[in-house]
């Protein structure tokens, strides 16, 4: 089986450089992937991709070098499945309140007897090639999202689950739970001293930790601040963003 | 029946930014819309969207203030119809060489007695609101591609078709033609003296001019030099650049 | 935040029209937008439209004056929120049956404090304009249907939900329900009855109440009796209504 | 092969009534088929549907008694044979100016020795069961638009065209190329006389003729002129007029 | 209401055969639906349709003379009435363990009184033809599939619940839940074994029992074992032996 | 720049197999790919694929090791240049009758000098790897489909085309042309004599010769006669036999 190139990165305690895609353009997902990110994330929460574009999305990041990852929506079962079988060799479950949760979440991403995720990986096997049954347990990575007050007080009990990989943070619903509106890196010191418990409690019990950031400077951050995984914005915010200076170029000319 | 922006800022002797989209998602298109650009350029030609997505793009425009504007695939009469039914402002064919081929498009472009187009605006009655019948022939912005050698030298000719609004410049193409590879604004000496004639040759005879440029940069300095739209790159090469910063400032952590 | 025309109509004791949706053609949404109604709905339940094809029908409705409403297919929180970030100002939740799940229900569609929806509106801040986080929870209506027996039961709880603004009457199942098959208005005295009482019952607590009708006839006998917002049928209904008249007059040419 | 309802009709010296789908969703199209017209078209020269959707249109159409038609985009050869190995049973050419364009659409849509095209009905097949290859050229049905001044002056050469079945009268750009605005049956009475020297032409040379009407009763008119297929408007101004009678209901109320 | 052919084999004590499409192409499902299979699943679990593209699947199916079956996702209420009303006449459910699961599954297949199914059949009348309120609960095929270990202990229960019509061996999951990889027929006796308890116990109590195979043959088998509905294999698993088959006599050239 | 598999094969006077897609389905594309022919054709001329869906069947077809070539609907220049900036590796253009349509199909597929093709290959460039522009005119395969009798009379000048590589035998209407309905191999011996006279003349002048055959045996069997490139069918037919086959089997248990 094809291995994650995340895991492999972790593995050496390197930080993975990951975009994210919030439209459903496939070629978006290419080009994001063409850009020599570690892996792309296709967001199914926030984003325009539901089930049936997500097969488009993750066939056009299979073309790349970057490793598919997805957002789930839900964390439901049958979303979990659908988006492993068509290839995600990441998950990011949202609203992981309590262990319970990631317990639930984790299980629906195993195949047994791990857990009960269902057999009949199509796109999958083409992407991962010989060996999915035995291997997908271990190789696809599976991330807690801790984005609310009751996540965050019950943290040491999701890392606690057995085969959850990582967990990741939302600063934006993050912010929202603990009084602030979304800013930017660094913007509330009490945030960023959730973020600072998270990132030690994770890496104490061996689990890894990923954020979504504000652009590159705020990953860069980010990563020397020991996160494992580091979003520099996305598409959408990124194009508004240069856009906007882009403008600013222009109306000075 | 609802004005055209850039016609408007012509005629105040303004210049129009243009954005650019290569992808066909609607998000993408509206974010473009969203940021404050005069136009925004939907590309049939190079890019992902077709006849079938083409009305999607044009919708999503239509909830901003930009103007949209298609660059078609080929100038074939029911391409330019549908581009047109679907609620576009302005057109841009690519690969006009001569003068016949500039009256053609403009024919194709303008209800009779000026021209041959077929009546059924659907889209475009919405987005025009009353007297697009009326109207429709002197509003919308019908441009003509000079990006090739024979098109060059057929200048003169293409900007007397009455009914022609502008030429648009495609550096890339024009370059191949004069027989170098696509390079920034000021690469080549003899490509910017082409188009310096193009700009003023056009304005002599009070047409417009536009130019697809490398980014925000390339577009004021295209503005300066006095051309009428100006399109700091599009969805893709942007987002590109942007990630290859990015990575930049991650790696460098 | 743009204001919700619904919302503004019921400020002034006025009903609101309202279109309805089942196909997934933005076409026929639009057209619906165009027509002068003050909203239109997007039927997820019975319709086609799911979450892959909702933003395109709320891009489509964001064209027009018409206030862009959704019918989920099941309330679940993760459907709530993806509606919502596509750029609905109107929820319609199906199958509310106690005060539980109405309670569920805004609190997925509400941002912290009052709920704990996720915080991402791509498209949904692009129609509100500035002010989406602050003014979202107050702006955007919620509706609960109440179509079963039991959702009729528990009318007086579910109305004394905090932050859930009216009740739907959904006909059909209440006639399924009450052991009647599907008819046109005032078919059925018992029906007729319950839709007085949930009426009566709603305005006493300052609640709105909603209805799909059989036609325009129905939908102004419905305004008369005092209901908020009145659809009068659907685009499928219509168009066959419509066809069945168009046949009768050929045929008896 | 499965014989075509239109021709049959006409056969025995009948009227088809025939409905007009100009947004892009198969549930409007099966809505059209099931309601009891004889025919339905599929718009692809004013309509949302281009080649990439066509298929699903017919489909939808194929599930009912109605026969499918396609009106292109252009005539154009490639054109042509998608849309018939899609399933199309009749097949309506845009702007036939000349005999010469209505030989090159009859030549595209034969097989040979008749014409060329080319073999590979993949839908087409389906829906017409055993024998398609020996009875395509004679039982699909091709009709040439006369709808410009140019084409109603080549009337005579036009319907001496071997092959060609009918001729379809589109009253919106005739009376644009005779100088008048788009308007209701009888509007004005030079397009009145143009219309039945049309039929009048046809019959003599036992050719058929369809028009477009304003709505159902425009339709019961043609017939009784004795037009051979008559289509009662489309979809979406069929639904904004019925949405414009039921607000008026609704604000009367 | 069209019967449902699959409930008249099993009344006359025949095998149906039955087609599985995997990929979301609604000519394949065309494709299969002619090939002269009773019925034709649609796999919205590992397979690539969704909700949103359902109704195309079924759609296709429409115009042949096989049954259009769904295997769905999850068995959620939403989804099992939105497969129903796009138009399904049978429905698979995965994962089902235990009695309650399937008696909400047929719960939600079913109108009141027996059921809570919301009322609105778009598609699914124009498939039914009249009656369809009426004739639905018994006419649409229920199917709950045993896959786990906790659904096969309980198997009794679930055969018991009232409503279900049969139950579906899914050999791949049963494999893995008995610790064994997914293997063709006969390829381990306890599987074959609990097979055979399964028919057995199924028939004892007037339910039927469908089952996917590995080809024609593997179909071939079962039946001769008494399963009431065989799937000689799916789409992509076909084509890709198919393909190998080709590529053997290609290489020996 | 990635090198073409199809052309390294021919280059060591080796015979490519060739996949054939007639639907539109991304996972049908990438099932082809996967199985370990050499290259897979996406049909755009009989096939359900238009340029809309064309790139997301390129890019399900770049995450295989089988090159991914197009048959084009036409050979209009804006459609081979947009399925050349999709991602095609080779072109395969129907009804090529002269000389003349030969070079106007090679010239549009090239870059200047050679030709006029239009520079802007977003997803070509991500397939292809660095170097397209400059080496993309090598690269990319061009094949003339020799299914005319005029085609036929004008094969030595066809072949005389600077640029061309290949022919391409559809026999299907090659055999109508000279009067036979399609049929197997060797089913004609006229026709047998045609294909030998094809393949003859073609390699004296080092063009090569590529053909669709009935199945894996038919392409066997062209490939001992010398032809250079081979497609053992197409998705539809196969998976049609494929099931008629295992109907018999069912049938006889």
């Amino acid at each position: 089986m094809r291995p994650n190139s995340v895991k492999l990165l972790w593995s050496q305690n390197k930080t993975a450089s990951c975009g994210w895609v919030s439209c459903d353009s496939p070629l978006i997902a290419e080009t994001m992937g063409q850009s020599g990110l570690d892996a792309v994330v296709v967001d199914m929460q926030h984003g325009m991709t539901d089930l049936q574009s997500l097969p488009a999305m993750l066939t056009a990041l299979a073309t790349t070098a970057a490793t598919p990852f997805v957002r789930l929506a839900s964390g439901a079962p049958a979303e979990v499945m659908k988006a492993l079988d068509a290839g995600t060799y990441g998950l990011i479950c949202p609203l992981v309140n309590t262990a319970e949760q990631a317990e639930a979440f984790v299980a629906s991403a195993s195949y047994p007897p791990r857990g009960g995720r269902s057999f009949g990986p199509f796109r999958a096997k083409y992407y991962a090639g010989d060996g999915y049954l035995e291997h997908a347990n271990d190789t696809i990575v599976t991330m807690a999202m801790i984005e609310t007050s009751e996540g965050f007080q019950n943290l040491e009990a999701i890392l606690a689950v057995e085969g959850l990989d990582a967990v990741f943070v939302g600063p934006a619903d993050l912010a929202l739970n603990f009084g602030y509106p979304p800013g930017p890196e660094q913007a509330y010191e009490p945030l960023e001293q959730a973020m600072a418990t998270i990132l030690e409690q994770s890496h104490k019990v061996d689990k890894h930790v990923g954020i979504f950031c504000s652009n590159g400077a705020g990953a860069a951050l980010r990563k020397s601040q020991g996160f494992d995984l580091v979003v520099p914005s996305n598409d959408t915010y990124a194009l508004a963003r240069l856009l906007n200076a882009d403008i600013g170029l222009i109306n000075g000319a």
